[in-house]
């Protein structure tokens, strides 16, 4: 399933952005071409060549089109309980059956992440998209801290340990038969429930 | 510096196994080519062509060579102590300052496991390398638990987590400018003293 944001989208920037998640999703990176991405565009291919330079120019504004919705939906969340919080992203990022479609997209976004080794555009949006993702963990563990339900740790540090975590997850996940993401998701929440929780916590 | 296989090879296999290290490091995977390769090569490059079909397959053996040699390593290693052992490997993956050459060789590792989302030789030999530092994390672990130094976790487990770490930080080193390795490195320094170790351990 899509994520959200890319369904039903409301002007041409978002429908350029739902053709390119299909494409990306039906041919991977390597073998992605506007032209591709053309063909899951219902309006004229000449708009993808009139405002992008090329399909690493798009690719960039879709990763730069998805962060802005991450940050449109934090805005929105509820307070949830700290705890349950950090449990339902662990869940969500290391769940065991991907389905096909979230499993394609995963591994393009592997393929993505690694051009940022060699292109600068790629690594300032994911530099952006780490920072983000960073903050949102150091909240949750902050207000876990703040509220008695978890240690004394140091946030930013449990932020950057869970982050490096669900990439190599996520990594090893699309590029490795034998990478046990079930394995990482069980002691993952061990280390939540008995390194981070207090001990008397209900 | 070079991974110390890379040095004095004694055949024409490690002599090609040289010259693609090198070139990775000056080229990375995208701008790779046999012709490149083959500037670091003192024989002739027409061994390349008659080797390997193409890049991708010389990378392939690349890899396989590198798990050969890690495989070899293994056999010479002492039994160090458990822990100091685990801090080591911690240290090493890990350590602050990588240098330029480690850097841009991490960098096309990175490039060359993302391969592996949609070619199954590349899959294939991950998947191999994966099970390989799998299976040596999980034994330093069982050692640990064995001499009461470790508690009571599960080693597969425990290691399948160590593991997405490690490949997670490599990733967010070589893909990203936020991304805080030493943050990692010192979270998980203390998820194996604090959590790992037993209470009392000298």
């Amino acid at each position: 399933m899509a994520p959200d944001f890319f369904e039903d989208p409301d002007d041409t920037r978002g429908e350029i952005m739902q053709a390119t998640y299909r494409a990306l999703c039906e041919h991977g990176y390597a073998d992605l071409t506007i032209q591709r991405i053309g063909d899951h565009f219902a309006k004229s291919k000449s708009l993808l060549y009139h405002h992008y330079d090329g399909k690493d120019d798009l690719l960039v504004d879709f990763l730069a089109f998805m962060l802005e919705q991450f940050e449109a939906d934090v805005s929105r969340e509820k307070d949830d309980d700290p705890v349950e919080h950090l449990l339902a992203i662990v869940d969500h990022v290391l769940q065991a059956d991907y389905g096909d479609e979230r499993a394609e997209f995963s591994a393009s976004m592997v393929e993505l992440r690694a051009q940022a080794a060699h292109h600068p555009a790629y690594r300032e949006q994911f530099s952006r998209t780490d920072q983000f993702f960073h903050d949102r963990l150091t909240d949750v563990i902050q207000q876990g801290i703040n509220q008695g339900m978890f240690r004394e740790a140091d946030p930013e540090r449990v932020a950057w340990l869970l982050l490096a975590t669900f990439d190599g997850a996520r990594n090893g996940r699309a590029t490795s038969d034998s990478f046990d993401v079930a394995a990482v998701r069980a002691e993952l929440e061990t280390y939540v429930t008995e390194t981070l929780l207090v001990e008397n916590h209900p």
